[in-house]
């Protein structure tokens, strides 16, 4: 940790950071500039606030130096998580596609879109049973009833199951319909959920939240992973910025950003990012290029009576086609989609 | 609604949209532009989902046209929504002060503070049993330990206790124990406490997410509204901006934009929005000129010692001082500290 | 300067960077953390860019100590600037009102606007003859002939003129004319035509780009005292955020911020800052009440006939209430107005 | 346009904007729904502007419908723009990449990377002869000399040559050694300057604001149409927002919005929307993926000791390795890299 003493501090408030240096058992070396002092506090710093040294008279900022997430961390675990899902890997070589409408609305219109995207390429279906609406009055979701309609799904289709848990109550049953666990946006500091998500040993798919940095994205996953669960994918699904021509702002950078700081497997929301399924499939493909694991995408047979974003998904024609273009930026990289033997992934 | 169609969207588009208007039981209004038609779609719309509309073939936006909520609005509640604390009254002409620390520490670190800011002339006492951190590794509050001795302060100070409610699994202790529930920013859309608060009768703080819009906020307020819990206050701590001198962003503008929309009392948290204790007062003083109905303020007798936000916490002395600054801008707008007999109000 | 190397930099790497240290006359001062190592640089660096340090292999990142404003900075020049106008003086005790349209838009028009203003307790006369406007098919201002009426008006009123110039080749004629050159937000980073009204004498409004930094404005500021005119005037008006409820996002946090950094004077702008009439006076309150030195407001006879920024313009009677309600507010914080003799400021 | 009716708005109040509609010789249209009138005007609005209504009595908000730039539109020129500069074209199947230095830092400098980039694939040189640096104290390019130098690097290396036009008092001599002037994003509102290089016939290449929205760069875009000049270039090169894990967040959803709103060809800038050159490779393939028409990139030979911008260029070494890279990408986006035989172009 570093603390940079304001110009003009005097003696005595060095003397007193210092102290408290001390009292951390940390060890203090200064730096006397031309203009302000820097005093370095070196140790095992990790459990030592900055708010310890934040309010000492004649402090102007306090900075940590090494990250505080650990388990995260690339620097502690520099090869690439990968671990299976039913029928292909996430975080390796093979880049997944999930796909599937905002909310599950009923059993055959689940079951329809499940063999829809099965048939384009898709690796896992989403479906929201339990549905976080801004508005009290707006659908809510079919619960219990959509996720037994999602295993039936996934019966019929062999397609893992992604759907979101919104509250701890839900854990329980969740884990017994469904593969994956999605954290919404809304909660990715929910640290309550966190935590008891992260004592199952359920793969989670932790999205970013609207306006977090990267840095909390990785605080948040470190919830999970301290948990024992050590099955986490990250999923940036766009920023709020002042733009508004677009529901979100992709921050792509993130794709390589957090490729180079955790070795957790990095997935993309186009369809949330953007919002509106135009140009779903030009981001699709830029995130594979930027170098992202998967993509998680919203599909409906007729977006104009979907009950939740219509507006940003795509239909199953729409999503084959897709597929074909994601797969030839893919092997551009050098990464193949899932589930698509390697000698049949050259476009037509 | 409004559906505003593409430049060049074809006469069967339109006749397309119109039918599901015409599905939904709303009447359409076609208004032929130069170059754009808009279609207006007349009735009860506030159950209608704009992606019944936006998804179709030829539509370019849909708007909605009037607000989303309706109970916190002030269109069908003119009147200022006024209710009772401990010895005052939240959203009338009186103006409360909340302050306390961020955490509870321990027994005689609350009840210290709860004196001095009594004493200086708060008239509820703030503070975290437990805590949301962006950190697993973090301080995480005291528990039910921390309540009991809010309980304790509250008894013998008289002030009523405002204290963060994190999960639904907390609420039913919390409401033996404080006056108040808070919401905090990061669960500002976690629906399913924000309905679970709502079915209680404890009063809620809820404060605004880091990037909450404006709408949002009162979206979840909606929430808790619509579970018959009336007596909520919204609270302004700041949004994320790219400013990087503060912490946050404090949104000034809110204030009047909140109370032209809502009858709802409207707070602020200048620790937070600020981030730094230098910047508190003035902030304080702003918030009350610009019409604010309530200030919530992190106090800590030792600030360099605090176990979270020591960085934006006042001393009880800094506070007292801040008090009396703010009693004399109050009544520069024509308004009065609670529990200050109208007569004793002038600055000395 | 901080030189923070990543984890796991090597011995030859932290040698290399003391070298670079040494070639720019700086004295390294090495760190070594449990984690990483931090390399401070002593000397006289201000001329030294970061990136010597930031290319070089192992480096994390390269952090300033010191801040790159030296005339700017209260902290070499820690009293107030205070200088006067025609008949008041800015910066100091008093606060200024400048007042008046967004466009000049014909001779009568700005010579009723000027004298009800004046009436209502202006200071000074705004009026923009040449408009920044974001489409080339609006209004671009009448140019010289707005001067022309300006100067008019200040001879009939005896206020002081504050216009907007937006280029070089304009800076002669406007010094002929204007009392205060305003540097729009669009041009705060037009370094060239900073540099250019550095050299007058001429007193300079530099508003705050949309979304520049406090620290970019303040160096903004220093390229206008770098050339020898001390005159300058630092103005919020409102940043970009998501918040879509007001036009821009008022940082009132910015008023104590600045004023905490730097000895010159600190206005708003509340209509630009909110872009909504109906905020303007709570939002002139707020800045009065936070420290704010003086305010600019735009003020019309017939906002709904306004060439431009109607939606944002008071009419003269909303003016001269916000007068008054102004004034009780800086007599809170034992300011007073300019040009009010002290003992006819209270409120009745 | 769409005048929108507060709830409660009188009919007095409605029938008073339908006048002034009709002053604008529009024809008024009114839906009047449950809670709500709105009211269309129609006809030829486009040199209306909103504010004619936004100020009267009763209006809550005016919405245009149609887009306020009509040049730069797709909607009335639906093909692609495509122009030719030296030895490729901007705009068609070619994508083009631009790469250089920063700055030009001297005579050899500049020849030395001439060569590499040309060497490496680079379709023309980009460098700096007069620079926007945010610091007076900075760096500020070498003016006219650098033009001569630049100059003669497209004499030897036949690279045309990109610079930053900052005045118009530089374009007379910019366009004697320069072959697309760069309007940076500091200048993207600096409407004199964009008229300026309007009505000279060398393209442009317009950087986007970091704060400006989409619709204001084809605005700006629009001023350069408007004064004749149809070789526009529009160039996304990051936003500001909360993020700071990079210098800027690249909104790739910008360019598949760009290529749906304007038929004028769009570039990426990942050097400045990243900052960081470890970055700028996977950015770049995420922007040709996006549907991007070309790159400009930062290229130093010795990014540590680079006069600007050092922490952000590439070695020649890794920009050769880019090009391959994104020629892949290119390939399988259906599109080439100018300059290269498409036989040539598969990696290997």
């Amino acid at each position: 940790m570093m603390i940079i003493m304001q110009p003009g501090a005097t003696r005595a408030q060095i003397e007193h950071v210092i102290e408290h240096i001390r009292e951390q058992r940390l060890s203090p070396h200064v730096i006397e500039g031309v203009e302000q002092t820097v005093i370095g506090a070196v140790g095992e710093s990790h459990a030592v606030p900055t708010s310890v040294f934040e309010g000492l008279p004649g402090v102007q900022t306090v900075q940590r130096i090494s990250k505080p997430y650990k388990l995260a961390s690339r620097q502690f675990h520099p090869h690439d998580s990968v671990f299976p899902l039913d029928g292909f890997t996430v975080g390796g070589e093979e880049i997944a596609v999930i796909a599937g409408p905002c909310s599950v609305e009923g059993r055959s219109h689940i079951l329809e879109i499940a063999h829809a995207v099965k048939e384009a390429g898709a690796n896992a279906l989403r479906g929201g049973a339990f549905k976080p609406r801004t508005s009290p009055y707006a659908f809510q979701g079919l619960g219990e009833e959509g996720l037994e309609y999602l295993a039936e799904a996934r019966e019929q289709t062999g397609l893992p199951v992604v759907a979101e848990v919104m509250a701890i109550s839900q854990i329980e049953i969740m884990t017994r319909y469904v593969d994956v666990l999605q954290i919404g946006a809304r909660n990715m500091q929910n640290f309550n959920l966190l935590r008891a998500v992260g004592e199952t040993r359920t793969p989670v798919l932790l999205k970013r939240g609207l306006s977090a940095t990267i840095e909390e994205l990785l605080m948040s996953a470190e919830y999970i992973l301290s948990g024992g669960n050590h099955h986490v994918i990250l999923c940036e699904r766009g920023i709020r910025t002042f733009e508004t021509a677009t529901r979100n702002t992709t921050d792509i950078n993130a794709i390589p950003v957090l490729k180079a700081l955790t070795h957790l497997p990095v997935f993309l929301d186009p369809s949330h990012s953007t919002g509106l399924a135009d140009y779903v499939t030009a981001i699709s493909k830029a995130a594979i290029a930027a170098g992202a694991d998967g993509l998680i995408i919203e599909v409906h047979q007729d977006p104009a009576h979907a009950l939740s974003d219509g507006k940003q998904s795509l239909t199953p024609e729409a999503f084959a086609r897709l597929i074909r273009q994601v797969r030839a930026v893919a092997e551009a990289v050098e990464r193949r989609l899932a589930g698509v033997p390697q000698s049949a992934t050259r476009p037509v």
